[in-house]
């Protein structure tokens, strides 16, 4: 463990506020029966509605195939710092996994944009839950993102699982 | 535009709170000089210290190569919905561009991971921002975000630039 400078410790107990930007519709109303990552549904549709006040933030990112969503994981609730995720029965830490019940309830997929309308945001891969609350588009571009010697842990040898699986629901209660 | 369902208007004005979970370390002070993208500078070498409360979280994390940091941007300060971005110098809007500034000052980087040690992660490929807290750590599984057909807009023919340029400090202002 590093030692800790005196002058980061007021960051512990900082609060950091944000508002949404818009709201995710999907056809997903609840946990249980989702796809459990945007491999898993290829071709779920759904819209992103931009509230009007950022509308103009949208200008060129019809140029772009796929996007980023971040956005608030409404309907989860943190309870424990260890989960079995979905594809595996075994405790992982939930920062080793993407299941939604985490100690910030941020999500993040990536999606395919297939057109703009005004403030409206055309997009397939969805697993994000109807309603949610989106905080933020970031273009995707892989040139940023390259990854050589890739390494998946506990995700090895289950990654087959993903196309077939939906979320069962445990995450819910 | 679609029609807003009359549930949702609260969304609009809701606030959503997170607190940090951790902080970046970086040999990066100020935004000027520093590498604008992981792929800019592939080197540069950091630390992530998770809070002593949350490192259970980590369990297992260590068996995967590349994870998403997503942390807040404390030097930015939203002012406008479009910007003139690094690699470019014309006006396009705030979510087809990475730029600091943004309504929601959250940031996304896909680092390596080289070790864990105890509650510290030894990651590579920064362009944070020493001092960043962070929100949530997610596991990058390229098959989870496999892209084809992938079009990457106002950044075609500006990718070749990023790993020469690095930040001109145009957001610290």
């Amino acid at each position: 463990m590093t030692e800790k400078p005196v002058f980061y410790a007021y960051l512990m107990s900082e609060k950091i506020t944000f508002t949404p930007i818009g709201i995710i519709h999907s056809p997903f109303t609840e946990l249980k029966g989702m796809p459990i990552q945007p491999a898993g549904e290829k071709s779920a549709p759904g819209t992103v509605e931009i509230y009007s006040e950022y509308a103009p933030g949208l200008k060129d990112l019809d140029g772009f195939s796929h996007i980023y969503l971040i956005f608030y994981l409404h309907q989860s609730r943190f309870s424990s710092l260890t989960v079995a995720p979905f594809l595996d029965d075994h405790p992982h830490g939930v920062f080793a996994t993407r299941a939604p019940n985490r100690p910030n309830a941020i999500g993040l997929s990536l999606v395919r944009l297939n057109r703009v309308e005004d403030n409206i945001l055309h997009i397939e891969n969805l697993d994000i839950l109807d309603g949610s609350p989106l905080l933020d588009i970031k273009p995707y571009v892989a040139s940023f993102e390259e990854s050589t010697d890739l390494r998946v842990g506990w995700l090895e040898g289950n990654l087959d699982k993903i196309r077939k699986k939906t979320s069962d629901g445990r995450f819910t209660e």
